[in-house]
């Protein structure tokens, strides 16, 4: 686990009446740091990102790229950095069969991690990995060409028969916030829960500086759980809905997606094409759904 | 100038004292597409934005890159497509000297600009063109290593006699609400604009659904107007301070940055390092100033 926050010093300043204070104080920072995502100590992609939960990072990353799909996908992953690893270093974060390369670095600064896939997938990518670089919101530039945006899913949320209610729906930004360790404290971090569909039970909560990093560690705990597809869920974020993030949910099998916020035009096309239920402006007791309004249910007698 | 927002139907559901009102309306969206940038016919980048202002998106984020620095650094830019080009795709947004390449594309679907570099400049991006990758919140992706990251920008911020008013500062998160057309409809907008430190005078103001987009934009606006540095300015975010954006300023010459929300601690610390003023939770009358205070001013008399 990486450090989520540290404190900094900080000029305070208060304009008051015609006065002024100003003071030095400490303050709490979200921390950002660059994860570089090695395939067999090949660069594939720097995301900007919170530190921790770097394996569903970057697990997630790969089921949104359609490269894994469950955990035996991945064979090791390891924090590395150059030539001459610390002991720091040797520990990997998940080894399945006999490990690959060697960790090598004099110092482990924790923001490179080098991954091996399951035998057959390296080809993939390969061939994909001068073409993709992420960040920590953006999923699309998995594609360089516009042509290749929309990714096919290897699952159909069309057909998932998930239903959810909609007064549950409007309990969901309340638990996200509730979940949020770090966000009360620096005002600076995005969040993404997955919760059951049906019970309503909280399955999993990420933090990340960047929205799109907190869905992919999301997903990647779901990847290593091997419980894609993610059938029966409701993804909530704590931002607005872009096309990367609907992208994502798709991936992922997710046939529900709520924001706190606005969806972007792209996002509600994608969601209506994929069959994914997107729902928006989740406040209060009210909410805006964007597409297949059909899988949240309201009492049938009470509607206008 | 694209479409910045578009009208899409939504089902409004509000729970209410144990009821429900359910009713289908119309609802405005922020347009959010895929631009992909290319020189000469070779796809450089692929990012979500807000259709309007492409060029300057581009511009701007071939200042963040250290490609260019002046209008002069380039020589045409073109919407265009595949081949066959229709005739709206034959009005460059830009041309110095002869145009290069022939636009083609039987459907011009403004999400593909083309831009011809002038002489000498092309070799640079050749070599980088593998390895940048941007998108709505995100630079870093130019490049694809961790020890690359902090670009070396031809403008030292650090040695910039600007200096501005916290009184001046407490007045922008407002006029940069009020400038948003978009945001007021939407929801959905980010926003950057730049002002002059000492008389407050706004010089730019842009609207994304990326706010990496915006701060792009209002770069690229000042490079076509051939004003770079932007020294003695002052560049207000509606959002958070990241990395990358303290690093486009940094690239573009500003040296102050004011956030509404708040920054990371990377943000800070290359704020710090570059000598970059950087300003934050600019809220009410109040403000943290995390790097480089002298250029912030407040009554002497008042201080304590």
């Amino acid at each position: 686990m990486g450090r989520l926050t540290t404190r900094t010093p900080v000029t305070r300043i208060s304009l008051n009446d015609g006065g002024v204070a100003v003071r030095r104080r400490a303050d709490t920072l979200v921390v950002e740091e660059p994860l570089e995502i090695r395939i067999l100590g090949e660069a594939l992609t720097v995301t900007m990102r919170t530190p921790g939960h770097d394996l569903e990072l970057a697990a997630g990353f790969l089921v949104s790229e359609g490269v894994i799909a469950a955990s035996r996908d991945l064979r090791s992953a390891i924090h590395c950095g150059g030539p001459g690893t610390g002991p720091a270093a040797a520990t990997p974060l998940l080894t399945i069969g006999p490990a690959v390369g060697t960790p090598a670095s004099t110092e482990n600064t924790y923001n490179v991690l080098d991954i091996a896939l399951a035998p057959g997938l390296e080809p993939l990518v390969t061939d994909i990995a001068r073409n993709f670089y992420t960040t920590s919101s953006c999923g699309v530039c998995g594609t360089a060409s516009i042509e290749a945006i929309e990714k096919q899913s290897r699952y159909d949320v069309a057909t998932d028969a998930a239903a959810v209610d909609a007064a549950l729906i409007t309990t969901l930004p309340d638990r996200l916030r509730a979940g949020q360790a770090v966000f009360e404290k620096t005002g600076g971090l995005h969040a993404a829960a997955l919760f059951d569909a049906r019970s309503g039970e909280l399955l999993v909560l990420r933090e990340d500086v960047g929205r799109h990093n907190a869905v992919d560690k999301v997903i990647g705990w779901a990847v290593l759980e091997d419980r894609l597809p993610l059938t029966g869920t409701v993804l909530q974020v704590s931002g607005r809905a872009s096309f990367e993030l609907v992208q994502k949910a798709v991936m992922a099998g997710i046939p529900i997606l709520s924001a706190v916020s606005a969806p972007s035009s792209l996002a509600v096309e994608l969601a209506a094409a994929s069959g994914l239920t997107l729902v928006g402006f989740v406040r209060g007791s009210s909410m805006n759904v964007y597409s297949h309004p059909e899988r949240v249910r309201v009492p049938a007698a009470s509607q206008v």
